[in-house]
């Protein structure tokens, strides 16, 4: 997506553009977390909305840089109204606030490596958590950015949290095509810097023998769809997070099968369905502190289907998280 | 396009957000324009890439919100090059930079209205204009992004532009559906705001009566489709801008026949060809000191086509402005 | 879809014209009636499709109004063959006869109101009624025609019926978007009227605050996906239109997962498959005595899959219907 | 498109459908011919646009059935107005009126075979020609509706007409794959049966020896594509239907090329632009009486791409008629 | 899909073409069996890919005829890895060779009827087999190539086998529209040959009287999907082939339901879930010595969704397969 | 495309699959030819059809590989007939034969490198030009086959030919992203290998420096579409190959606008009309014994409407060729 420009421009110039970025993520942050103060006063968690547009650590196709403002259109779209599921009405301060997007496309545009643009993102992060009773909900883009989120949460809250990952793919890769930050290699960072305490796999059905090495290796709980079904029982009745900094849910819209969102990147049949999704969803026990909901392409998608897939995810994670 | 939080924000806390973004697109002129000046110190014009990212003016659907980052993706996309029909190269800095995009959707989740947020677009592009020797190219977004990028130009520049406007309407009624700054009503207010000394519209296929009332009154010189063959020479002859501030060029996609540019809200066929725009800009005499490429929507594209099409124009806007 | 005449038209010459409509679908089912009783003395009860092409009063997209021609050549299309899944012959008259359409369009644009158009649709339903052994299976049309369909047969048998009704939503405002006719309102009109002793909702998963206050106020019994496995065995062995005048099938296709029917008009994740249907409908035990099938729209359907789901329901229920 | 009802019903009831059928068009014609006349008593010449949604004699698609309502949505849709190209608006009831469909499937449905269904469609052309001051405009249906539409039209004024044919194809087959009523026959039958004194076909590229010799046979001349250059300059001048009834305009959309027409059953590249017909049409001198777009195949549109291209032949042509 | 040469080709030559197409196939087994045995002299039973682009005895459309490539394409494209999901690497000679195409269209184009194309096609299917340890996997094309390929194993293991059978469609048509060749006839015309021992058919929903009358004249064994969840774990728990050759495995896609397989050409609603079928095969207990996935239609598929759930059924046939 | 072998195979075996893919064209040309001579004695030039599905040498999308057999369908389908535009029967044996695809995917699937690939290509095309009357029509695949082709034509003829190239892109690249054999660079191979006397491009815009650079180099006429009015009535008057083999014409869909050919891989607006080429085309003198049409790409097309543009240039220079 888009163009990196070839020339050198001046660290410190470029520094200054990392800089108005967060101060705008900032601005965001303290405006709404503020008004959440005044209307609100004893609202104990509201999920502040973040997009991050950034698809180019995936290893097939860019489209999830594009997915943010779509899946915000159809969210508040005619199509449907404020309400989750579970009677949470959106529209209320105290479920949800938006906050905007980190310009991804600006920082990189200005020769930010993927570094630099990594931390960008944990600060961003930590800037919403500092400001209670803001948690942050984050829309990708790509896999790649849990890492640099969960990062922020975990530094934030000064502990490791419990992932609940729901996904085709392991994305424990040591190392994917050359690249470190890939969004398939997402996970073997968050496992090797000690992020989480547990990590449960939902959704698995695409592995190769690397990715089952990884799961032993790091003590990860894979739930792969042959076994759909043993499982069932367990994952609709999940409890965790106790005794740790909370639960982080990172829900890859592959997880499902491509029959309920062909807008993705990666088709691999066999999936869950969307109810699969929310039944282990509406019934987990457990503080959720942070989440994201990453891979939707909408260059893949028709007729916006997906993205009221992905956005369904987003209002239920919203609304699972209000407090 | 989103949501506009339904509960009051204060005021002040706005500003600091519409600073914020303002900031941001300063910080990226500045680095750019600064890096323009160390390594090509004898350039005298060099087009500055601006995305707006706003629908919500629009009458019929609010996809042009969407366009920036399409339209970029397909300016550097594989499937084509970095040079221009006529052998300007795009990658070298002398001939375009980008400046990134003004982050519309979080201005307007915060509440700003139109007066605001098109006060915010005049800065921006007036903070493009004074960064020598950048001058503005402007990617929609809808059409009503064109009148507050005019007005900055002017105010900038000091004196009225001539403009070279290619459309299927002529976009000039008083009030559109009771939206003084719809898409529809740009030039109206252009021609109020005596920001154009000459107008010229090309392209013209669909004009009610009030279309040519509006003309008549502001002395709009329109070329129509139907005679268009009469008026070829002329138009691919052109001269504009001596003894004013310039030529500014406002290219609305839907200019092109629908079979040229699917990717539009307004299917009015019997427009011009791609080669039939070439052939007029390609050969226009006079300065462009600002140019706007808008009304691209992706979500009736296919394959990325028409955005490949307002990229072109993009692209060849940019070489011409060039200096 | 389409235009109403901005003039006025002579009340006496339109009322000529409903009466043309109603003697079409008259002499239709006169004709087809007719040829029941020739041929099938013994035919108790015999389905016979009346298609409402109707969009107007949807909130959204008036697809809807296409559907009927689309769902006919989908229920006869060569990809397919003539027997249901349970072994019904619907090339047998005794299973199904067509009286064609109601010319919607035609009332339409001669400015009938809705309450004139209502009460047309209500007669037509009875013209069937009234022509034993046929009894009415609608195709919308948007879901605003089962209240004056409804209303024809509780006007024609004389008492309330039973209603099974597959849907997202509960259609039950008091008055959406200031429209008390719209397709969102059907069942409170429905209900405000006494037109059913008995309204079960299978499928909801969209629902507001009001929804679920007016399914209070009448009574309503709502079975919604979050918790549909602890309802499935309960509704695979409904018993249903004891004691009234029997039991009326309303069929939303949009109670379906999108993924099982992209063309519909809202996109609501997590819904029904197309064999949780067919489960509770083959499983069903009551006299069913009228039908619909509604809300397909063609405009978001692809390669007329959805057109297939909306046929087999007709289809189904048709065999379900035959004695 | 549906189905024919495999049992035999009785003659004389099928004709009281039949006659249901004309009276419900005869009714719309007298409501919009007299409120003409009592608000607009100096109308000359008023086109009213009759729908045939006929399908089943085309060689290779059925679409066409679906027409009618899917040109009507366009002619009257949010994204253009209600102005032509050279002024005229069409909500000025001496500018068109509309007077629905004749209900073709209901008929086929009753075993109508094609001899009945094409003496109804010229009786319910001769009801409209004989309600001064209305003419008619057809909507197919596929081009074999034009045989019996130029035989109303001929009949009802007394003489031949002349005839302006767009197509890629001359439609002359003797007989198409055994059917003498195909679309792709009917300009043989006009020929046989003397309804025109000149016939020009423009924009033929499909054309097979026996094309060539039924137009030798029958004095038609044809324009063909490879050679459209030459003629381009006659065409834009013609004369047409001085000293006969008249001049009757035939568009089959395929004379366009695929790019401007997607939604045609016979992409047939090579075709005239939208651009190319306007200029013919516009240029014409002649007093239109009778005119119908067809082929139009929404089986195969894109976003509606197509229903503007044949809403906009039917605008433009009702302006032309409008007197 | 193609042409067949409308003037008559000398036989003696023709059959030196299928001599050649045969000699093609046997070099590409030769090459790929030595291979085998070369590298991996323990290898029992190694899938041989064998591609059959055949679509012309289809009822409805011929697209099956360009699955083959578009299969091969998704097996090995970039969105996946070479993994199955019990852990199989089809990179590895043991699992899976390719043996490329029958031509089938070269014959075709030569006068070759279906009599010789069949035997021709069963030729292939035995030069397979003779070449341990390649077991054939054939890619359809339309159902009409079961027969032969059934045939050739059969012939060639020298008794018959037990199928199990996948499919929304019984196949067993006496004759369909005058072809005993077609694909809905090719099960009646095995059974007749004696060819299977058992027939299970699973995922059947749309059946005629004639399709329930030929299973019981054959014995075969039918699971409709009204009925599924009732069998669905002895479907889960199969033992077959033992007394016999083995198990042939035949998988029409259009067992699933569209909604996991839009890419079919009959869309028939009800059907299974991907893994519903992954369920049966990865469970089933029993020596697979034959497998075809038949039916893809690339012509109705999108951005190949269905291409991803054909080339995935052949990827977990052949891990099922490889010893 | 498919997959290439992991594993070594053996070169010896590896050569006996080239000869075997050989010995089927051999065979095809063989029957065709004599069939030709048979029964039309002194037909002096007929052009026999061969596919070449190759897509791996493209740089940005493989789908040429699927291009011949989508050809081949819209060549033959019911919607058009079997006469060109100026009244020559392709079903006439004098005016096409077909013989037939070379199977590229099975030769690279057993590890052959493009140099050998490229010489059996070479190989195929001296076959057919060695079996008088026959020439050679190829259709790709992607643009890297027409050097093979063009050097097996000029080997075969034992003189270089002119080669009129119709192309968005000069395709003369010395190497293209590290590849020699690229479909852009295969224009700088005929040129070094001295196989064109001239090369006129014709419909260039996508053109870097090093394409204009290569043209002067190599004494390329380059007409370029931003000034292609000032040369229409040269190029429509073209004579070439005299005093040379004769006239080779290699046809890039891309040529066109994509408004006329959305179905390739490089989306270039601006391009010529399918009318432009034909004129270039059926005006051009000279004796044409070899011709291509390649970059049609499959899985960007939409309803084949490409296919039929890509079928229509195969008609067209087939009635060319024919004598």
């Amino acid at each position: 997506m888009g163009h990196t420009a070839p020339y050198r421009l001046r660290p410190e110039s470029v520094q200054r553009v990392i800089e108005a970025a967060l101060t705008l993520v900032r601005e965001l942050v303290h405006l709404k977390g503020e008004t959440v103060k005044r209307l609100e006063k004893d609202a104990e968690k509201v999920p502040a909305l973040l997009g991050l547009p950034l698809g180019h650590n995936s290893s097939f196709q860019q489209g999830p840089a594009f997915a943010p403002a779509l899946i915000r259109e159809s969210m508040w779209c005619h199509s449907t109204n404020s309400f989750t599921e579970k009677g949470i009405d959106l529209n209320d301060i105290r479920n949800l606030v938006d906050v905007g997007n980190l310009p991804i496309q600006e920082l990189r545009d200005c020769g930010v490596d993927d570094k630099q643009l990594f931390d960008a993102i944990s600060s961003a992060v930590k800037i919403i958590y500092q400001q209670k009773p803001l948690y942050p909900i984050v829309m990708g883009g790509d896999h790649s950015v849990t890492w640099p989120v969960v990062r922020g949460v975990v530094e934030a809250a000064g502990q490791p949290v419990d992932i609940l990952h729901f996904d085709a793919h392991p994305d424990m890769y040591d190392c994917f095509e050359g690249n470190r930050y890939s969004h398939a290699s997402g996970f073997a960072r968050i496992m090797e810097d000690g992020l989480a305490r547990n990590l449960l796999q939902v959704g698995i059905r695409s592995i190769t023998g690397e990715g089952r090495a990884q799961a032993k290796k790091f003590g990860v709980r894979q739930f792969e769809m042959h076994s759909y079904e043993d499982h069932r029982e367990y994952l609709e009745n999940l409890t965790l997070g106790e005794g740790c900094a909370g639960v982080y849910v990172s829900i890859d819209v592959d997880c499902l099968d491509p029959a309920y969102a062909p807008g993705i990147s990666h088709h691999e049949p066999g999936g869950m369905s969307f109810r699969d999704v929310m039944n282990v969803l509406h019934n987990l026990k457990g503080n959720i502190i942070g989440a994201d909901v990453v891979e939707y392409n909408p260059q893949r998608d028709r007729d916006s289907m997906t993205a009221m897939v992905a956005a369904k995810f987003v209002r239920e994670l919203a609304a699972k998280m209000a407090k």
